[in-house]
């Protein structure tokens, strides 16, 4: 079984500047995540582009789904931001029947203390391995159906709908 | 959905004890690791012991047994030294055809950097939600079949057998 | 021997909201950080405020000066920002005659991967320790004097001036 | 103002071999530390073996007293296992009176969350700066004369004798 894995960036794949004294993206952690996670599953991981959900725009989003229809694996996970997982969620949810969709993110970036980028990528690495087709969104533990969550800003949860 | 996790040692658990200068244990990590994985999933989690997977007992092994058995969530989570957790997991699968029972460990301990604790714990919380009722091991990004699982020590990995 | 230390936030003590998804500050790490370092020097400590140095007023600094002044230590360490460190090092420099002034603070915040920020402490606090009277900056594994050093922010180092 | 670093492994270098399921050593970890804290001190290190300070014989601790001694530069630390630092200690004090010889380790490794290993490098590097000719060891938070220290391995610190 192979799998696709897509990067979009989102808070899970920011670090710290130091010289701004912001947080930012650099090269994507996704990969020494999997090596870390001594993870034997045969993963394709491929960087789209690495971005604050928020700025995502429906271009952006249009490229998303043209990969995940074009590619070859009928697995494919989605590493993104929380903000606006939903959205995304809803569009590859509609348009894509016959292959199974994962979206995660964290939280917390990878590169601080105490994230949850670790534990997110084995619940979405898990659900893409064991659903059946659709889209989902793995985050908080849980593995919520596209068209059936949503992300509560104010307690900084994803809830069902 | 409620899910138990019993708990029982392995190097998930293990700590670094500084005046005797060798790994120990402690009390046990996995609820603070539900805490950072911000999971809402209703969990009741029980420490059975905190033992070395190679120093468990006919005895303890009984006991997990019964634990499984009586409690009364239908889904529950075993975390378990990886060096018998073959063993452990062939008499589950035999004797409990009602449930889902998901083992998993690391590794490498979650106070260790590195470690793989957070992601399997991730892989394995969605596997116990997500699964058919039997015994499986969820470790190195997989969730084997409890009879078709083997640890391959020389590389530190559990393969299909 | 006892120290004062005193603490005015700054990027060492900086934490991740992950609610509003930026850097900002909580309760100081300092005493964390003594405890983690098995530090058995007698150091009393004392937050005066938590802020980016660059937010940091004339009446702020007048605070700090007389904190420093009116202490019954005659060493302290003064946790602060990097981005003004120098301006007010060479405030206390130029008043404090009669005691030992170390100021440090770190260039990635303590709850960031690789961070600085406990061998800074440690420079700093060897620091407050073994030199003569005077006021210092210890940064980047030196100690320098109040009014020979600036930050080379374009590298984010401090150098000799 | 150029610093010799001899590496002799002890705590602060050892690492989880989880195949073994036991701490051993790989590389040494000094040099990673070094950037990690954007020291911009010069620095030349030299791993000349890596032991728990347990197992040093007597041929080694001549090893390290011949390189301190015939190293270019004045300034010598001394990475080294806590358990015969004091021991070490007395051989380099004794024997080099023409340097400054700062001795160093730490009770937790650096590969373990917790570890005092960052903050005890931190001291080390400001002492060996900052002293006068001598053998000293940094641990705790101070730096102690050679001929004044012993370790309480019940409490696991460094005292004043």
């Amino acid at each position: 079984m192979k799998i696709k894995l897509l990067i979009t960036g989102g808070t899970i794949d920011k670090i710290y500047n130091e010289l701004a004294g912001e947080l930012t993206f650099g090269a994507s952690h996704l990969d020494e995540m999997l090596e870390r996670s001594r993870s034997i599953v045969d993963i394709d991981s491929e960087v789209l582009f690495l971005k604050d959900s928020l700025d995502i725009t429906n271009d952006d989003r249009n490229l998303i789904l043209s990969k995940c229809l074009e590619c070859s694996e009928n697995r494919v996970m989605l590493a993104h931001g929380t903000d606006t997982m939903v959205e995304t969620a809803k569009l590859l949810g509609d348009r894509i029947k016959n292959k199974v969709i994962v979206l995660f993110g964290s939280m917390v970036p990878y590169s601080i203390n105490d994230s949850d980028a670790l534990f997110n990528l084995g619940v979405a690495l898990s659900a893409v391995q064991n659903k059946t087709n659709g889209a989902y969104i793995a985050m908080n533990g849980q593995v919520f159906d596209f068209d059936k969550v949503e992300k509560n800003k104010a307690l900084g949860i994803f809830e069902n709908t």
